[in-house]
């Protein structure tokens, strides 16, 4: 199952932290990118190149001391073709240093669209016969509830039959995430809390040896209040935190969304890590040919961070 | 601006219809699979060239009787780089027809990947200095409204600056789409009403000149109840209506999400057009070399019935 994969994995390298691979041009050290652009003109594929390069030497500095990276698609499409050829080959880069990939596509649709990104993602596209093939293969997606249950069982079936998992957004990291999660229901609970309860019983039937549920939630670690809530709610449910680092959240905020066994809580960081070489705390130390050492530092530094406030909650 | 541009087509072609190129294997006649499965073999790049095929001929067939075709991406990244690259081909194909084309992805995220979803599909992405370039290039797209305004912000941005538009989900025509979309909050006012007001809220400053904004709204033709309520809270906001035909909305339900002046909405259907060599319709008349004929016929019959459903109304 991919939640006790997961948790293997987060046990083995003592570290509940991600790497969030969700690059920007402006993250990317001078040197890489004008090598692409000299090479193949100032088009999208010299930037795809260049963020192939960028993410192969995160991953080759990162994947020893964490259990998966998260890819963000949004960073990748906006290259068109070529961007998604390179989240392709970063996350078959992953996998093949043992890491898990996780998709960050927030897909949703109706049940007979919803199977398609499905079989894009974590399942296999049916061909003629028995015949199909592998289009992206990540080990999970990020998923929208919008639609209710319809677009959810899917990638519930997916879950079950290729060994994947999804994060179904619940309360999101951004400011403007309470015009909707935060709305107060008739019956007294709020629109996340409801979710919340959604992402219980669809992930009922998908447990693993460590009682968790291959049906995680994402819950931003810059609502700790609600994070607390929301950890009561979803007891067996595995939250994926974005929100740590350069969105604000800190290792006190996400402390709140683990349970007292250490586990429950998967913390993403994509800009503190990748931006490493430009921040304060790191730039004296490494300049930007070193930016890689700069991203090891930090994802160390965070992963004793979150397990100091772990142990400290 | 992209609603002027929409609403022009839509009184020149005297139809508010548009043909949902969501193409799956089964809907594809067996002489053009096995052409592409024979010269290729049985891979994913085999089933794109089937489908870039097959979407040309439907395009051929009616891109001088409707408006608009909508794209589901679903469709096109199950089936991996080839796929989307048919997506792409498929999108530049209809434009090159005079055709719109509305990218249907339900993208969402906070705003800095929202800003990366936008440029993707409707701006322009940067490179070094000034230098940018179209990544797909759609003229409109569907999104996800989950986590508010600053998700959706960029959007309104590229419509503004590159004329093109947004449908927002608001009522989706899945079964389940009432477990978080019908819910009553404590207002009184149900989940959907909300977000019709906020809908009209984010497209005040895009209206054209027919008095209709570029933010349009996703209402399924599934709801017709909810349809009229949502069509008088949203009076200046173009409904893109799903859920005609295969889905199970007829004519007189989809009447019901047009203003009095014989706008105001776009009835998709996918499976109907695509696959109308297959209904009980047409089959008797157009045998499966003479699909596209038959994709015709049915858009025709669909212009008209509706046509006269909203004058009827």
């Amino acid at each position: 199952m991919f939640i006790d994969t997961l948790i293997d994995k987060v046990i083995e390298k003592n570290n509940p932290s991600v790497v969030g691979l969700d690059p920007k041009l402006e993250y990317i050290p001078e040197h890489i990118k004008k090598a692409e652009f000299d090479q193949y003109g100032m088009n999208l594929k010299a930037a795809a190149e260049a963020i192939l390069k960028f993410n192969r030497s995160i991953i080759d500095a990162t994947y020893d001391i964490v259990p998966a990276v998260k890819l963000q698609l949004a960073c990748y499409e906006m290259y068109g073709l070529e961007g998604i050829r390179v989240f392709n080959e970063t996350a078959n880069y992953a996998k093949q240093k043992g890491l898990l990939v996780i998709a960050d596509g927030k897909r949703n649709d109706i049940g007979s669209t919803a199977e398609a990104y499905s079989a894009a993602f974590l399942g296999s596209t049916p061909l003629m016969g028995e015949a199909s093939e592998t289009a992206f293969g990540a080990d999970a997606l990020t998923v929208n509830p919008y639609l209710g249950i319809d677009g959810i069982k899917p990638f519930l079936n997916d879950c079950r039959k290729y060994e994947k998992g999804i994060f179904v957004l619940v309360k999101t990291s951004n400011k403007s995430s309470g015009q909707i999660q935060d709305l107060l229901t008739a019956t007294g609970k709020s629109m996340y809390e409801i979710v919340a309860e959604y992402v219980v019983e669809w992930g009922k039937n998908l447990k693993g040896k460590y009682g968790y549920s291959s049906v995680g939630a994402v819950v931003g670690a810059t609502y700790p209040n609600q994070a607390k809530i929301l950890r009561r709610i979803m007891k067996e449910v595995y939250l994926l935190v974005p929100g740590y680092g350069a969105q604000g959240g800190t290792a006190r905020d996400v402390a709140h969304s683990f349970n007292s066994d250490g586990l429950g809580a998967l913390v993403n960081a994509s800009r503190s890590i990748m931006c490493a070489y430009q921040s304060d705390m790191w730039k004296d130390t490494y300049d930007e040919t070193h930016f890689a050492e700069a991203s090891r530092a930090e994802a160390i530094r965070m992963r004793d961070e979150i397990n100091d406030a772990i142990g400290k909650k």
